[in-house]
């Protein structure tokens, strides 16, 4: 039986994770691939910390050059995270003909194309299953099955601290900092929450997913990004008093030769499907030409789904290297002769529906002045009301919208907010209508 | 750019589909795989039909053998369906060293093992994504994604008359045969419905899921396969009352040495997000000790889900051609060495909850009748419902189990029934309680 070497870069909860499954699903793995995969090496700067497994053979060390540079090595899987060290780290092991595995989202979004150059001149591959929505299957179906459709839409739930969050503002009232310590306590949030719950690491993902889709090259830095931060009870009541949810949802949609891609709260119909996923879940729905409306539903991230999909990406290098190839599937999905760049419609263009909250005087005419300048910018109202008590001589107005373009609604909100009838910013929830 | 010759036996509906995306989507798929997937010749009985296709350099023949015997053709597509002619065409292909692609599930479901040999001694590959599920990578996901876990339990929603006809019912309160007739209508069921509606098409599917999860031997014939033909909206509604829908599910799990697997209706609590597959939506949950609950939906047939299905396999093999590989995962996800008959449990043995709806004389004293027999029986009750109108001198009595043994339950049926307490066979229905 064919020997595979494996090294980790990271023995964290990940890390622990893939070294628990290569080591207690030894039988399966062997069983299943016919191959003998032996994690040889493990680095991690804490060489000290018990994490509760029998390492046997394999050796803990403190110096990462252990792995890049051991020559019996096959793969490398990268699980540190961040853009510092692991962005060094991986590219030293393209450079040594290693094949890479990773988790590293912030790293392929910032520099995935680089990545996929310095990968192909090495002719050694490069797979990360589990960088978008952990264990579900995402990067496998993009690249393989949906081979050939033409992707119109994906939506997704691809963070679980931020929907973990808002089920429980949802479901209990509670407000976004007290949803966001609990979250804390329980383990579904990092102490330093910002690069969820303000949306980036759900960029990071749709990046990712964009560039596979739609054979583009990985673009982040345009893409629209907006956390929850904002996101009060009084708006998921209303949302539900019309019949939607609010998630932090990642959009990407194709429109000929650019694409939409954009993080924000977003209404959604309770019809939808991606409505119900609830907690820490994830989930992402594809209409693709052929295949019509399908979804993936999973835990997005954990321990072990997590390390989950990392063994699906080592059976798959492993599989490759048993029968004598490599770089089988392109790492983009597209050999990368055709992958192209291809820009992000800009916000202005964006034409959507729109919930729309303002704190409005409790005088007469405000209502009649606010839609005036609505309907002075070609925005036209679906239903308004207005609801609940007065605060200190205030009142709630919502509106929900037609289909407006993004421009014209902000030159009406800075109108509108320049006037005497409302105070503060007004809040505003694009909405989704498209269901699975 | 390497040319790659495809032959496809069958020009029906999901023959046009795959002849449209081959023709249709060319530069798309050359785009992804660097290949040109050339479809060289169909073979159909009839070739008078204009299928609406603009076929250009390909055959159009009414003999298999065009295909079969062609030395140029790499990938035969087998889209017959059935156990006859299709047969022997797989196997001469098999034989002839083509790879074969098939969406035959009876022929997969009877003759699998066979086929898979057959394909082991000519070291070709079969696929078959579109088998189970339509466009859900549901074969992929098995074979190549969950290779890290134990899979402890599938329940799938995997044949769309079925789900149709009971979204029907539950949705206006027809009779099934009302629904049917509808479905028919409306091209959601065959003119000849009991393959579906019987329940053995899912069957078909379950045998397939399960050798793929498991490592075992296709077992069509152990499973306990019960249809949907029985079901009345009074059970729909019923269920309604109790939190719960009817869904005709595949249940596969796993007990140490052998598989539980059955087919028939069940009701699912309505938290489970399975309820909430509808009309002819399919989709599959599957819990793993690494990925924990995870779920796929998506169009489980239909001649563009279908195909697109297809078109996945033929990029799979394609691009094992051009990396110079073949075979590279197994077909049934493990080795053919490693794979291992495995019994499937028997169902006096099954271990659940039970729905158990009584046609009950009106007379004193038949409630504790019908209870004593249970108790007698080792099964206990967790609610009695007696509700509706006396019918005849008749009223239903409802009554929902606590987890029981089938066989206790049938040999309580049968003393129920021999009494005079109720009239009629009671109506059955498994209830699962596991949600995603």
């Amino acid at each position: 039986m064919k020997t595979i070497h494996i090294g980790i870069l990271g023995f964290g909860v990940v890390g622990t994770g893939v070294a628990r499954l290569l080591t207690r699903k030894k039988h399966l793995l062997e069983s299943r691939t016919g191959a003998h995969l032996h994690l040889k090496t493990i680095a991690d700067i804490d060489i000290k910390t018990d994490r509760g497994i029998d390492l046997g053979s394999t050796d803990l060390v403190d110096d990462a050059a252990a792995v890049l540079t051991d020559p019996d090595i096959d793969i490398v899987v990268e699980l540190i995270g961040g853009e510092t060290v692991a962005k060094d780290f991986i590219f030293q092991a393209l450079e040594n003909k290693k094949h890479v595995i990773t988790a590293n989202k912030a790293l392929l979004a910032g520099y995935g194309n680089e990545l996929v150059k310095t990968a192909r001149k090495n002719q050694v591959d490069l797979a990360f299953e589990a960088s978008c929505g952990g264990c579900m299957p995402i990067i496998k179906t993009l690249r393989e099955s949906l081979v050939a459709n033409d992707i119109h839409s994906m939506s997704a739930i691809l963070n679980g601290t931020c929907n973990y969050i808002l089920t429980r503002i949802s479901q209990e009232g509670c407000s976004f900092a007290e949803a966001l310590k609990k979250a804390q306590e329980l383990g579904f949030a990092e102490a330093e929450p910002s690069l969820d719950i303000d949306g980036h690491d759900t960029a990071h993902k749709l990046a990712i997913l964009n560039a596979l889709a739609h054979g583009m090259e990985i673009n982040l830095k345009e893409i629209h990004v907006e956390g929850i931060r904002h996101i009060t009870p009084m708006d998921i009541a209303f949302a539900g008093s019309f019949g939607y949810t609010i998630k932090l949802l990642a959009i990407g949609k194709i429109h000929g030769d650019h694409v939409e891609a954009r993080v924000h709260p977003t209404m959604i119909d309770n019809a939808n499907p991606l409505s119900h996923v609830d907690h820490s879940m994830n989930a992402i729905a594809i209409d693709a030409d052929a295949t019509g409306k399908t979804m993936l539903y999973g835990h997005g991230a954990g321990m072990m789904p997590t390390a989950s999909a990392v063994l699906s990406d080592i059976a798959d290098i492993a599989r490759n290297i048993i029968s004598g190839t490599k770089r089988r599937v392109p790492i983009l999905g597209y050999p990368e002769d055709n992958i192209r760049p291809m820009p992000i419609l800009s916000m202005k263009e964006l034409m959507t529906r729109y919930y729309l909250r303002f704190e409005a005087q409790d005088h007469p005419g405000v209502l009649s002045r606010i839609s005036g300048i609505l309907g002075e910018n070609q925005i036209s109202i679906k239903s308004v009301h207005q609801k609940g008590r007065k605060t200190n001589g205030k009142v709630p107005v919502v509106m929900i919208t037609h289909t407006a373009r993004e421009e014209w609604v902000q030159t009406a909100l800075s109108q509108i907010s320049a006037t005497d009838c409302v105070v503060g910013n007004p809040m505003v929830i694009r909405i989704e209508e498209e269901a699975v």
